[in-house]
């Protein structure tokens, strides 16, 4: 008999801060460089085509001695149950044993996890002197961005916020931002930082340090024209097949990493400037994790345009989850229960 | 926020009867056959080679509204730990909203669906007036076909159990097996049935109707010449590429059956029959699930040689577990926990 350790999305939240998760996302990329990771091939399975699916990510985390899978099921008919579409369940085991340790919520899992990913692409590639951050997508995921990159920019003067769908999104996310930060973040943003919905992207591009996409677009929404010397980019967006976010005119000339080389190809933001031949395989300067251990530099020089390629994997579930059992027993949170 | 049940592995032995657990497998293998069933692609990981790895099977059963999966890791060296070397996890999920039902231990239930499986075998291929069964390994599973068979036929005079590591364990095996069945089976087997540890296998094999062979051998431990017509097999053991119990002579002029045609061709006891040519994918009746909703003659005469060839999906497990969730709700077993 085992005891498993069940936390709700309440509990994770609680049990979670961004600081630690960030932590452990850059543990991740650094395991994956130091070739102490492998992710398993995904399962995916369509129920009802465009209505209904479900898939499978898992992997194995050695140097942290864990393994484990995340099962996200996408139900686009829960909307009208009272439930939501996207249900992510996350089930982590020890790799000395092979006994489980724990099943959680996977959907604030996902969130924070993502957040992390976009603000260490920034850390690791932005102008350490940036000062505006423009956040484009106003959804789910965005408040995460916003989180995760003030706690590493915490100078950072203006944060802008554009919806391509609606402006009124934008505008009620940066009417909630501060109060959500505070409460969901215990974050006390600096009186003087800025909010602001745009309207214009061409204007916010143009005055824009870290520039981060977190949209389901299909065709471009920021323009390579707009782009100022210097900016950086991170992709967080496009995690299937045909999904873009940005000019794939970006991508010349500009400073290029990933979080996974071959994934990203396959489903990420350089998938379609690779197809389209205006860059290459080779025109990738690395992944992430490759600047983390010190093997290759990230920006070169300060008017360089950067871009980091997120696709995400379940290892950063797995990590991010294995950080909330841990921070649960310390707070005496969740429930243990006999397997 | 969703309630998850939690089965640990002794209120799943108590929330499941053999008898409704043979009813959900004969309904697997009904849904099977009828199209109503998908099982998705294997992921295994090997961490140490012939010391650890995991595998994940999943799968979804449409006529019964569930998709999941078992983890089952493998890890050899945990008996110096004073834990299991397998060890399951399955976790289900309900086919129309994608939410999490329930997680249990897969251990007993993998035992019990297997015995229902090799008994099932011997329901819709071995002759009714069956009174003798042979069951070949006394390992862990044995005890699951000995209490499966038994509720399916009653009217059994003998069964002989061989090991062929150690005759010590066939006859320890048959010292604890009328308690066995009344302890975790609830089952009180007449005063008249007879268990008996057999050395000699030849012998047993020639005086036997039913024989079921649950053994991890490479190399057949039932020879051809022995088996007296008339003469069922459920073949349970092979479950990986290499593996076989009875002579690939015993398949020829034999009628046929299997679980899941293409998993045995490749993993079953038929791997190597087909391999060495003996018989062709053609020579195949069906499978069970065909004799099942009558689509294909199970036994055609009473001196026919029948086969059954099991291999197992994550079908079988997510259905027991389905099953166990349902009586545990009835006989108010288990942790309801949120997720």
């Amino acid at each position: 008999m085992f005891k498993l350790k069940v936390l709700c999305k309440e509990e994770t939240e609680k049990a979670l801060k961004m600081s630690d998760v960030i932590h452990s996302i850059e543990e991740v990329y650094k395991q994956k460089a130091l070739g102490d990771t492998e992710v398993f091939p995904l399962i995916f399975h369509e129920f009802t085509s465009g209505v209904a699916d479900m898939d499978i990510k898992s992997g194995w985390l050695k140097g942290s001695g864990l393994f484990g899978l995340k099962l996200v099921s996408w139900f686009g008919e829960n909307v009208n149950k009272q439930l939501p579409a996207l249900i992510g369940t996350v089930l982590v085991f020890d790799d000395k044993t092979g006994v489980p340790i724990g099943i959680l919520d996977g959907s604030y899992i996902t969130g924070i996890r993502t957040g992390a990913a976009g603000a260490l692409g920034a850390k690791y590639l932005a102008r350490p002197d940036s000062e505006t951050l423009l956040i484009v997508g106003a959804g789910h995921v965005a408040v995460f961005q916003v989180a995760a990159t003030l706690t590493l920019f915490p100078n950072i003067e203006e944060v802008m916020v554009y919806d391509p769908m609606d402006y009124r999104s934008a505008e009620s996310f940066v009417k909630r931002i501060r109060a959500t930060l505070d409460q969901n973040f215990h974050m006390q943003v600096k009186e003087t930082t800025k909010f602001t919905a745009v309207k214009d992207i061409k204007n916010a591009t143009e005055n824009c340090d870290i520039i981060i996409t977190v949209t389901p677009a299909r065709a471009p929404i920021i323009m390579a024209e707009w782009v100022k010397a210097g900016t950086h980019f991170s992709c967080i967006g496009a995690d299937m097949s045909g999904k873009e976010e940005i000019d794939p005119e970006i991508f010349r000339g500009a400073r290029i990493f990933v979080d996974d080389i071959n994934q990203c190809i396959n489903i990420g933001e350089i998938e379609i400037p690779i197809k389209k031949n205006m860059i290459t395989k080779e025109d990738i300067a690395g992944e992430i994790g490759e600047i983390i251990v010190g093997r290759v530099k990230g920006r070169e020089y300060d008017e360089q345009i950067t871009v980091f390629d997120a696709t995400g994997t379940a290892l950063l579930d797995l990590m991010t989850a294995k950080l909330a059992f841990d921070e649960a027993e310390k707070l005496n949170l969740g429930t243990s229960v006999n397997l």
